[in-house]
């Protein structure tokens, strides 16, 4: 049985027995329980947007291919939200889970190479309505400089702790390719940038207090792989 | 304790008593682990770019930041690899994980949707290298059709169903608006397609014979904010 090995390591609660407790802590979260509070988040974001004002564990559940246990279950770690014979209040769940995820405030972010993939992400729609607001983009093609998309300027890279500290932004996207990636991502680090959302194929190093992303375009086809062969796999043994 | 919650659902190994089991059965491997294959895959390619031939877990563990008995705990859903003394065979892991993620053949790729997204898609070189080609692309976009772009002919959306079984491809990467994902999946389950990664930040609904996995690239700052706001908390408790 897997267990601790996908937890975050947020530190132990034992260190803070003395402090006040009201304040929920989170130090012991599977990782794939942060997942699915997005999931949830948008979920009942939808669910508002069709005027359902609440929401039972089963259809919520459902609507994402999960049962109405595990639900409860992931929403647990956080408090308690349901109201009985109700379920629960979507508009409350949102302010709930956005307050959890940290996205109750507006995190500011910069984009790292402004290739394909870096002007596919300046044109995601889906970043400023979750509360990432897009300040500044960087390439080293001088073609580029000055010049906007989407709306964000772009800047050189030589620039990046500069447009880093003049926007004040907390969060870098890394969309240059796999050899300049480190490089790119000690620039962020030492511009005091707090997270990095890293599309190189490659892994980077960071020191502790920046924490990371890693989008692996591949390993999700592989995840897809995976199950398709396993299917198989039963189909023949059947 | 989180734990059934997060395993692929495969079938129960219970069916088959009767048959032959020297064959691994892969039936309850937890999501995380799967994907944290990749990253051992991408490690020991990369270790062998750099002409070491043999790695001991501690060493790929420390590479992408996991201890040794992770590494060692999660390969051992799919057996023996390990050499006393030595360590892991890099070459035979490769080929081992390869074959475990069902890699070790070639699979057949369309994109549909070809905005930046698309085209960010069709240029990845991480697809190529993990034994995943492009067959063919597609959209809507009139002025588009035709054309090539990376090599890869786009074809109209409506020509669908023709072009997935002409180029015998068995995944599709849906990088389609949000409003137009579901259509767009229907037709490539309609197709014959075995497996489906969704781009569009909106849930899909899928018939259980066809995989999928969706990539929300907002849920993958919201990991990160998540991070950075429980570090913060820690501070301020400290």
């Amino acid at each position: 049985m897997p267990l601790a090995i996908d937890f975050l390591q947020t530190g132990s609660m034992a260190d803070s027995t003395s402090k006040d407790r009201q304040e929920i802590t989170f130090s012991s979260v599977p990782k794939a329980v942060v997942s699915r509070l997005s999931l949830y988040l948008r979920e009942l974001q939808q669910l508002l947007g069709e005027g359902k004002q609440t929401v039972r564990s089963g259809e919520l559940g459902k609507r994402l291919g999960f049962t109405d246990a595990q639900v409860r279950k992931d929403l647990t770690y956080f408090g308690q939200f349901g109201y009985p014979g109700i379920g629960y209040r979507s508009e409350e769940l949102v302010q709930a889970i956005r307050h959890i995820l940290g996205t109750d405030i507006e995190w500011r972010v910069v984009i790292v190479g402004i290739g394909n993939l870096g002007k596919a992400l300046l044109g995601y729609k889906g970043f400023a309505s979750q509360g990432f607001q897009i300040v500044a983009a960087l390439d080293n093609d001088p073609k580029k400089m000055g010049t906007k998309l989407e709306g964000v300027k772009i800047h050189p890279i030589t620039e990046l702790k500069k447009v880093v500290r003049q926007h004040r932004a907390r969060l870098g996207m890394v969309a240059v390719p796999a050899v300049a990636a480190q490089d790119v991502v000690d620039q962020l680090v030492d511009a005091g940038i707090d997270g990095i959302v890293n599309f190189a194929p490659v892994t980077i190093n960071l020191p502790n207090h920046v924490s990371q992303v890693g989008v692996d375009l591949a390993s999700e086809l592989e995840q897809i792989t995976f199950a398709v062969a396993k299917r198989l796999q039963m189909h023949n043994e059947a």
